[in-house]
């Protein structure tokens, strides 16, 4: 697939079937992560691929509860009837881990030290683009609580939790969402 | 351009040439960034495109200052030497900012509010590989003091530096840098 094509129709997915992911795709979209830049090639991502339906329903047990809570103390009426059921229905979850001593020299300045997060986010920026170019769909999911997701994937204690991917193929037509002009985005400094 | 190819070949470029970049290009980037994804769709991303080689010097100077004092502060010994002429010879720098209120429901959970910045991330990965796709080298950069550099741009207090580009052709090969073999990054729950 063409680098545009790609850019411009990944699409976020919230509705999956239980068509399986093939391996070999899974492999390669763990590839694509590993290719991201990162702080002083560090390299910290660390992937952990979920597809055991009881640990994902012990995920999605827990998912809920966090909304329950964010939507008593938010007010947000959404959080209160928001379906987690593509934690189910995708056969395939990833949640992306990282040591947040594998940081660069930001962490020597104030209120720093994010380098380790945001090379596991272009790294799975990558990996959602490559799953599009597989013809799999994807959600980049961050509703949880880490400190319980910890616990029942087993993630080691020095490990942060930056982020869960979902992943399956896509039941229906994905919505496009419409973007802002670039315009109205932009200030030029010539 | 393929995009598996993109996503293999894209490396972060520390030594540019002086040839400017094309307008177009420049809006092509900008867009690839703008079809992130983001989190409750809030597009937080805000794109500041500075080619002035003034603002670019006093960014300069002010990165160096902040690289002395990293230097100072953690011994490591290759800050005290890191060269940042690539902020000048580079023909563009492109700062991301976002205000952290565009931020998702994790905002209500301890210790979080990220979302704002990691969409800033996923739309920075997508930039980076737009750019790798027109030609273009790129380099995330983040070794500045957020208030220095807000100051000598203008960016408004409520807004949060999250990362900087830089942007322009290679002066010559951009050094290839090994990955970790993916199956020391994975762990697998069936």
């Amino acid at each position: 697939m063409d680098l545009f094509q790609a850019l411009r129709e990944r699409r976020s997915c919230r509705n999956y079937d239980s068509r399986p992911v093939e391996p070999e795709k899974i492999q390669q979209i763990l590839e694509a992560g590993g290719w991201a830049p990162s702080v002083m090639n560090k390299q910290p991502w660390r992937f952990i691929v979920i597809q055991n339906q009881n640990i994902k329903e012990h995920i999605k047990f827990s998912c809920e509860e966090t909304l329950n809570y964010m939507h008593q103390v938010s007010g947000w009426k959404w959080l209160g009837k928001y379906p987690l059921d593509y934690l189910m229905d995708a056969p395939v979850l990833i949640a992306v881990i990282a040591n947040p001593k594998d940081t660069g020299a930001e962490q020597f300045l104030p209120d720093r030290g994010e380098g380790y997060a945001f090379s596991c986010c272009a790294a799975i920026q990558n990996m959602l683009l490559a799953a599009h170019g597989l013809g799999l769909a994807s959600l980049w999911f961050s509703l949880y609580e880490k400190d319980k997701v910890r616990e029942i994937i087993g993630i080691s204690p020095e490990m942060d939790l930056v982020s869960m991917i979902v992943l399956g193929y896509a039941a229906g037509e994905v919505p496009n969402v419409p973007r802002k002009p670039v315009a109205e985005l932009t200030t030029v400094v010539e």
